[in-house]
């Protein structure tokens, strides 16, 4: 169990480096359009995000798993959207 | 002192997320040209990628360290690029 101090912190970065993705996935959708966007890159950092919530659980960091469970499934939905579109 | 084991899922991670962000930072001196780039949203993403390094010092995650140590060196340097030519 991590100090709750420590979390709010974490929380508060997670907050920050997440929100800076709704923008992207806001204009994927309003635009119908992921051309500009690497089907390759978002594949891989889906893995990345994946790997990093797995470690989220083994470390027990709440700030991890939330901030990685949220950004995987933005990523996967600008996949799946790419995929559908293309 | 975290399971080593762990810091290997951990570093795989941060190898896969951060080396995601090395093409913009390519692009950007290549073309030398970062009109494309929010300013607003790399310094947001920037408070956040401090935030979570000090969470990582915190709680003793080689790999939140390393992760975030290094996408804010790449960040740092969009932001500078970005007002120096701007």
């Amino acid at each position: 169990m991590i100090n709750p101090i420590f979390e709010i912190i974490g929380l508060s970065a997670a907050f920050l480096t997440t929100s800076a993705f709704v923008p992207q996935v806001y204009k994927i959708y309003k635009e119908k359009n992921a051309d500009g966007i690497s089907l390759t890159m978002y594949i891989i950092l889906l893995i990345g995000v994946i790997l990093w919530l797995i470690y989220g659980v083994l470390i027990g960091s709440l700030s991890i798993i939330v901030a990685n469970g949220i950004t995987a499934l933005l990523q996967l939905s600008i996949i799946l959207f790419k995929l559908k579109n293309s």
